[in-house]
């Protein structure tokens, strides 16, 4: 069962975030935040911009930690959830996904919401985001609801947005 | 730009789809869906139960046509639209995801809702469906839209619901 599996760089993530990145996409659609596909792959990206949001699935190629299966959140120290229970970067295969608004596409570049990875990640795949597929209104938020905190300060953590309290 | 990413199977995603498998994870929750992780990762499981839904990500092994730009959905046959607008298996990097809910964990097997891939596919992660972070209400449906068809017909398609009209 360990065969190797192999995937390729099909283009690169540009953001503002050189050495730290939030943990999740941030609300704000300020900064420079862009998809940037290899010129072979550019005629994949008609009528994506007929879609609200898209997944942005990418290689976490900035990871030097060993994988551990139980993780601590770092903004909540008391805690201890499995790995899979996690979006810790820190996985045995280190996918990311995140979903983002689309600005504009712009021959091979699509300009999007905020994006929380570091600048120069490779990019794997980009796929539409489909309401009905993918939007899970009565979805939950696990142990995150067990975090003894105050419930607005946690959404932050949640959403990734940047704060310094 | 052209390095090779590898990546390791982590489990295996067994379904009851032998020769077939619908393109989104079916409604129903009968039939034997289940993952199985491998033993080395079962401490990663702890705390996942709590959530309602997941993220299943897996390598779409059973690919063997040549990767297209352009895709043509096999249930609309006048539309074509860019392969990064559409959620073809046959993509540069066949990485599959698919959102399911949790009926229960034994040990190292998830039993899950009804999932759109054949037996036997590899695992590659797992990760929590957060709903603030993933439920997307104000999603729409792109090219969907631009569909001559029957919307209740439609959304079969849409959801991966099997018909046979």
């Amino acid at each position: 069962m360990n065969a190797k599996i192999e995937f390729k760089q099909i283009g690169v993530i540009r953001t503002p975030y050189k050495n730290s990145a939030p943990y999740q996409p941030v609300d704000k659609d300020s900064g420079d935040f862009r998809i940037v596909l290899e010129d072979a792959y550019v005629d994949g990206l008609a009528d994506l911009n007929l879609f609200k949001y898209i997944y942005i699935i990418f290689f976490i190629d900035r990871i030097s930690d060993t994988v551990s299966m139980e993780v601590t959140p770092s903004w909540a120290p008391g805690t201890k959830v499995g790995l899979f229970a996690s979006r810790s970067p820190n996985r045995p295969n280190p996918i990311g996904i995140s979903i983002v608004k689309i600005k504009k596409i712009v021959n091979n570049e699509i300009f999007t919401s905020g994006l929380d990875v570091f600048d120069k990640t490779p990019l794997l795949d980009l796929k539409p985001y489909i309401k009905d597929l993918d939007s899970k209104e009565d979805a939950n938020y696990g142990w995150l609801d067990n975090i003894d905190s105050n419930k607005e300060h946690l959404s932050l953590h949640i959403k990734g947005i940047p704060h310094d309290y």
